[in-house]
């Protein structure tokens, strides 16, 4: 790479966050929306009809066309939708879930990258909300960053869970927990996904999420087979299940806490019970460009959500899995290919088994 | 474009915010630093260098290895300057001058573009500072936006006024009028680099401009050839000049301020004065990949800067100063291959005499 090419890229990156920003306030804006509804408009109709000066909407409009997101006729001088015309409602409304979820949980915060990856704390969330510890206790308390985060993390879950329950195995009878659990929805997932005769799932999360966890439980029928424990996997994970499933969590932690978490599960389980992860991971060879992992996920964990943790590649959770006494069963990186254009993560399953 | 690019160009602007500040954190950090004055270093080595728990350290530098500027030795798990290792001290200084900007002037600014579209004001400076107004108002309240933005718009105007004077015409005994001239950096580097005979600038700005403002003629030996008049463009231009300089100044405006600044300015004016302007501009064909002004000014106005404004295309400023009774005798955009490829702002002059 030439030093004009890195400089190049300096350029990209410098735009990053107004081009971001600059397409979020046109979906916003609802000037597509409004382009949608009644093609070729000016900027004084546009403007008229979302509540801007024209000369605003024409200058937030030059990058949707410059991208041929939005089409511009010089003679007319009005605009039409591009290529974002074709584009399925459903895939866009996923992409601005997304890119909501950057505005609200990351664009700010982001400023205080270097503060808090010095420190190890969430400092834009204690600037911006007064909020101490992580994004997972800020979202209790602030309507804003729960609303666009937990609508995120359920349109991820409902996309991942079937190839993640595809990809593990679950014998008949199995007494599985679900380690983080939340509020149950692995737990339901894995009776909708892996209907095996008897299955019995137990969610384990901290004790304030045990209502809305049962109540979820029995809107789906299933208090029977479902049950809660509270506590704090740091404090030691419940004895008794043969399997325990560790999804979206592994990748909150520094390596430090990852071999704590999955100590306490080895001391939890009979040698030959399970554990089984999702995880998003990063690709084998970084620098597989369209990887998007290593883009997003370590100033997200370190200056958004966590202020440590982040994903590792596949192979550095099998091995720690192996530093903590399992012997690992299964390990399937999903094919980028199956996933829409514009997901960022690229997830993981491995499976492991406790060594006698 | 098919619906799957446009959704893979969705991802390449959400991970836009992340990128900027993982790229900009590492320098903040002195991870670069580190390792230009010791390579081969591990993630231990480093964070004990730069005050950082290693962990971190990894994530951060993932994305560094991913674009080849650090390189990575997975059998001693050490890093090294890549391509960063070969750009010039100079051009690094330099674009980190950019991003530093764009971090303390931008991010946090832009969560708020919608609002300030939708309000012409500057609903993030009001959020983060307390303040009403402009940024050139706050940046005389806040030390912070301040350092980022002068030390910008100085290494700015050092690399512009040698080719915008290269570019006009000023004859013997020329009276120029600097508008919104600041502290007279203009009128300097009008002496400087245009020094015909018997040559008057006059800068012409807010009336709390004028103590620095005389101070730097004194400085530069210039107080007989210089001199300073208070006042607002918008109520009017002081008359008897032959030339009025209008740099980085129209690009702040709607059309109809634009508008209103020529008027006055042509009424400033004898029939055959002429105005020169010092503006970027968008390419004339939009959808020039190599012209990133559409991606940065837009948002950078409307959301950070003044809550209207942003560039026009060289056409539409030559179409307006006919509008307000200029006849245009030059209209130049700067080649964009003059330029080191990391700067964003692509500039143009235009020369316009006072019809009669």
């Amino acid at each position: 790479m030439t030093p004009e090419a890195v400089l190049a890229r300096f350029r990209e990156y410098m735009v990053g966050p107004t081009r971001f920003m600059t397409l979020l306030s046109c979906f916003e804006l609802g000037v597509i929306d409004a382009l949608r509804e009644r093609p070729g408009m000016t900027a004084a109709d546009l403007g008229a009809r979302v509540g801007v000066r024209p000369d605003a909407v024409e200058q937030l409009l030059f990058l949707l066309v410059k991208e041929t997101f939005v089409a511009y006729d010089e003679g007319s001088r009005t605009y039409t939708l591009d290529a974002l015309a074709h584009v399925a409602e459903r895939d866009l409304r996923r992409a601005l879930t997304y890119l909501n979820m950057i505005k609200v949980v990351a664009l700010r915060q982001l400023f205080h990258l270097t503060e808090s990856a010095r420190t190890g704390t969430l400092v834009g969330l204690k600037e911006l909300y007064g909020a101490e510890g992580t994004l997972y206790g800020a979202v209790a308390d602030h309507p804003d960053l729960r609303d666009s985060w937990a609508t995120l993390m359920d349109a991820v879950t409902a996309n991942i869970d079937p190839w993640f329950f595809a990809n593990i195995d679950l014998p008949p009878g199995a007494n599985v927990l679900d380690l983080a659990g939340n509020t149950g929805l692995g737990a339901i997932d894995a009776h909708r996904l892996k209907p095996v005769p008897g299955l019995r799932v137990t969610t384990f999360d901290l004790p304030e999420k045990q209502d809305e966890c049962l109540r979820n439980f029995k809107d789906h029928g299933l208090e029977q087979q479902c049950s809660f424990i509270g506590g704090d996997v740091f404090d030691g994970v419940p004895t008794g299940f043969d399997t325990v499933l560790i999804k979206h969590f592994l990748d909150m932690f520094d390596k430090r806490n990852v071999v704590r978490i999955l100590a306490e599960v080895g001391r939890s389980l009979e040698p030959g019970g399970q554990v089984c992860v999702l995880v998003p991971v990063y690709p084998e060879n970084v620098q597989d460009a369209d990887n998007y992992n290593v883009d997003f996920f370590p100033a997200f964990f370190l200056g958004c959500t966590m202020g440590e943790g982040g994903p590792q590649k596949l192979s550095t959770y099998v091995s720690w899995l192996e530093e903590c006494g399992f012997t690992v069963t299964r390990a399937v990186t999903r094919d980028a290919a199956d996933l829409p254009p514009d997901v960022i993560p690229v997830p993981a399953v491995l499976c492991a088994t406790k060594s006698a």
